[in-house]
């Protein structure tokens, strides 16, 4: 399958853009939304960009009854020179391919993916915003679309990519979170679903959000299913821990995420030559490391917020502050130089960044 | 919420019915479904009854990217003096609602649940086949719609009921199947979704399935995700073994479903006085208990097969042969004395039965 099979339908009617300071999450889409199916036999077919509009599925659909779904986060940006740039976007469909891969769909042809987004985004180009903090959030998804309520993989997909202009996560610029220790609920186990990109993970990490927010806390902090112990993730990102000048964050054991941003900050700390381990991380150690005053900051990393700072732990009734509820110096400078990287106003060393026009000017 | 609330829309366009000896499984649906929306402030509200049409929805809608879904699963029969019967449909709403709790969707009320059900029965009443085996399966879910990327609780969704008339489990007869005990992937965990009904779990059980299939075996036996020991369901059904005249069921933990055929077994082997444990059963404790002669059934249960018996578990390389790959005397005596209930051909001494058209007529 190549670009130039791929169906264009322009629409007639574009819709009006929300103001750069007015944007919300995930609210707002643009004009046009990329399509494709699968069908067992005939693989992937009929990729098309089409004026954004919704779906009509048969109510049998397996989507709506096995959850066999998989979905991608990543970001378009203007940089200063009103170039449109997009952040290590060739991992994000490799995860893709990943996810379906555990969850029994079909793989996409990546190159093609990337073709097809890059057009995408040079159709809605008015959509990208340009404030400061702003970006083009963009969605990849499949569904499963058979209708049949038997258990198994379906046989018909739909690959689709939609795309939301955002605003800056950090209204009031970044700020520190709270942060529940979670005792009850798990998020993933292995030999379980929890490196996958699928529905059925965010669905069953709800009610621990839930009962963390009505006690305070933005988010919890999730330890591993079989001895509750060690530290997974937090909410849905990544977590590092700097303790006594070491970066620590917990190895991809087989059910954690593997974030973009999370092996981007570790590649910027290797290159910075701030040491950094991936390991197992217990919640005692973090505790001991606070207690001994050691522990100096603690972050989430993740594609929405790039780092949410923690500001405090509430664990075994206990409240851990950190850094005097203050973001710490390191958090800062990951943050900053990684947005600047993001929208071109640092160089960019390390081979992240993928120029949306170049590439389709190309073929 | 009353049933007198319902509007109902009949279709102009009656579908062909299959023929009783061709019926698939969860291919061919009804002439009506039952629809109602759920709107944060609003609740629960327009519950209808409409001729059976697909769904539209933004591609945004939650449903496609948070999995978060629950649904249930049950049969109506006709008996032999064609009454309309259901098999314990208030143990399934109910279930509904555990699920809806654990994944954050508003609880639905019960008692309009199962009027409307036994509504849409009626209106679709010639849909209910009568040959040897046959019956109505009846498909609730409630999907989440809200057009937002946001990870939290949606804000609205929809609760959906449609129905398929099915076949036998056993086209030719009941008949023992062959099992892999899984190692490598894990079904649920306590504190993650397991007791919940949700689409998530069947995800993420598809790729353990698929790898099973592939070695000739028919489903997994699924382990503990903590400790790999002790046995949980096989396939998406929960799991009984009879052992030196003892049947064994694993207990509720926390993890595993409480499924409505479970349960009836439990208390129909109480009633006939059969010793009946639920507790933590080991596969190092079958194994032995074949290796001494004394495993003498197994067989899983759910709401499609009824009873599945057991003939081969394959575990660390070693094939476990049952009752010589033939099944069970429990087995049968259970298959044959549910069937009998469900189909008015044995006394309901259980008070499982509820009466579709009695009910209706109450009100």
């Amino acid at each position: 399958m190549k670009e130039h099979d791929m169906e264009i339908t322009l629409t007639t009617t574009k819709k009006e853009k929300p103001k750069s300071d007015q944007l919300e999450f995930g609210k707002v889409f643009t004009d046009h939304m990329f399509i494709m199916d699968y069908t067992e036999g005939s693989g992937w077919h009929d990729p098309r960009i089409v004026p954004y509009q919704s779906i009509t599925l048969e109510p049998s659909a397996m989507i709506f009854h096995y959850g066999q779904s998989v979905f991608e986060g990543m970001k378009a940006y203007y940089t200063d020179d009103k170039d449109m740039v997009l952040f290590r976007p060739e991992k994000n469909f490799q995860r893709l391919n990943k996810s379906n891969d555990r969850l029994c769909i079909p793989e996409v042809d990546i190159d093609f993916a990337l073709a097809a987004l890059k057009k995408l985004i040079v159709i809605d180009k008015e959509w990208i915003p340009d404030a400061e903090g702003t970006s083009l959030y963009i969605r990849p998804f499949i569904i499963s679309t058979e209708p049949y309520l038997g258990v198994s993989p379906s046989s018909r997909y739909k690959f689709i990519i939609i795309m939301s202009p955002v605003g800056s996560y950090y209204k009031e610029g970044i700020h520190p979170v709270k942060i529940a220790v979670e005792k009850e609920f798990v998020r993933a186990v292995v030999g379980g679903t929890g490196t996958a990109k699928t529905g059925g993970n965010y669905a069953s990490s709800l009610k621990a959000q839930k009962v963390s927010e009505e006690n305070g806390y933005s988010q919890v902090l999730w330890l591993d299913g079989v001895e509750k112990k060690y530290i997974e993730e937090v909410g849905s990102m990544n977590v590092f821990f700097k303790i006594d000048g070491e970066v620590v964050t917990p190895a991809l054991n087989g059910s954690i995420l593997d974030g973009v941003t999370r092996s981007s900050i570790i590649e910027m700390l290797e290159h910075w030559n701030i040491p950094v381990s991936q390991r197992k991380i217990s919640m005692e150690e973090v505790y001991q490391a606070h207690q001994e005053g050691k522990l100096e900051e603690a972050f989430g990393t993740g594609t929405a917020a790039v780092i949410s700072p923690i500001g405090e732990f509430f664990w075994n009734d206990e409240k851990l502050i950190l850094n005097e509820g203050k973001t710490g110096e390191l958090s800062t400078k990951l943050y900053n130089t990684i947005t600047r990287i993001q929208t071109g106003k640092e160089e960019d060393q390390l081979g992240w960044i993928t120029h949306v026009e170049e590439k389709v000017t190309q073929e």
